[in-house]
């Protein structure tokens, strides 16, 4: 196995970041080179983006402004960090790229998908990636397993977490206030996502995330195993 | 007189920011409200971005992920300050538009000027101004009231102006090291600016900046009495 950009994004409270850790170690563990990364701010100038869309003091801030700011992120990740690996026939695995723009901001957020893959387009300068696993996860279990990871972090980072997504008007420290809106937009969130896998065709593949930690990364794997070196 | 949205712009060292307040006098006292604002930074979000550029830890930043952050500073500057203004029927001054990022980023820059300007649409929503009043200056010129200015500010003061205009690399304290670098990059520059102010048609005007304050002042102030209002 070489090198291959591999993309897990999802909902918050989707276990991202869990099953991108054990594909990471799988990974190295069968010898393969890996670079784990992730969005927004894993570059120096993404790091201060990261930082006006997560500081209170940044108070409102327009839906296209913040989609602006996360496409600048991701072009210098692109040019700095993920062609460079691949590149160098590394293998990336990246959580969260241009189809959460496009299901939190263009689907979840109003600004329209087509506006939002015409600024992923340049932003990228076309590179995709070889194999995008959404990680499919319902409200209910997303709110719980947000909650489990809450309990663990203090308010600060969940607010951090919970605002970087664009839902922070919608939760209080109990769960979700609003339910209605917050349904109607976890819906359409949801829907971004797998219609965001489903254009990507073979390279796109979606996962009950729902299931077991041990369920779901089998199936990662076995996605992975499928797809052909770059 | 009533709304309009006049840009002034042009190579750092055209008089610019000289003109613009010249400008704003003599439409404050013929009794037109007018809003004075700037880019980048004339937002809470956009003096953040404009902080990423200037800070010398910032380091290295690709052309593109640069351009972006421009494009979300303008993208805030016009949905929270541009077009509220024009709405309420004031006329706006603005010290750089999309224009500048065109000339700079995408003609000297390198980054070609249809990408910047396909990014440009998106940011301001289709917003163009009456009026662009482009400043040339030859380089020389440029040169000259550049270190008149920097005659009165400190040395980051200095370097922060000239970094934000992709030059630092150009110049030393007594001014440009790499004459012949620097000479080529100024060409292209003005070659932008008149040919954004070109395809203005009649909302652009070239006014020779390397004339006499007052001579400028008259020659703004006789473009801008020809433009009807909004």
């Amino acid at each position: 196995m070489g090198s291959r950009f591999i993309v897990l994004d999802g909902p918050d409270g989707c276990g991202k970041t869990t099953q991108a850790r054990l594909l990471v170690k799988a990974l190295e563990q069968a010898g393969v080179e890996v670079v784990h990364t992730h969005e927004p701010g894993d570059t120096p100038v993404g790091e201060k983006i990261r930082q006006i869309l997560l500081d209170p003091d940044t108070g409102d801030i327009e839906a296209l402004t913040e989609t602006l700011l996360f496409c600048a992120d991701r072009a210098e990740h692109v040019a700095t960090v993920i062609k460079p690996a691949l590149e160098q026939g590394k293998t990336v695995v990246c959580d969260r790229f241009a189809s959460a723009t496009a299901a939190y901001q263009g689907y979840a957020g109003g600004l329209g998908f087509e506006l939002v893959e015409q600024l992923n387009a340049i932003a990228t300068g076309g590179l995709q990636p070889d194999l995008l696993i959404v990680l499919d996860i319902d409200r209910d279990s997303a709110r719980e397993r947000l909650s489990r990871v809450a309990r663990g972090h203090d308010r600060i980072e969940q607010n951090v977490q919970l605002s970087l997504t664009g839902f922070a008007q919608d939760i209080d420290d109990s769960g979700w206030t609003d339910a209605r809106l917050a349904h109607d937009r976890f819906s359409r969130l949801r829907e971004g996502f797998i219609h965001y896998a489903a254009i990507m065709q073979h390279r796109g593949v979606v996962i009950d995330a729902s299931q077991s930690v041990e369920q779901v990364h089998e199936q990662v794997m076995r996605s992975v195993e499928k797809v052909a070196d770059r």
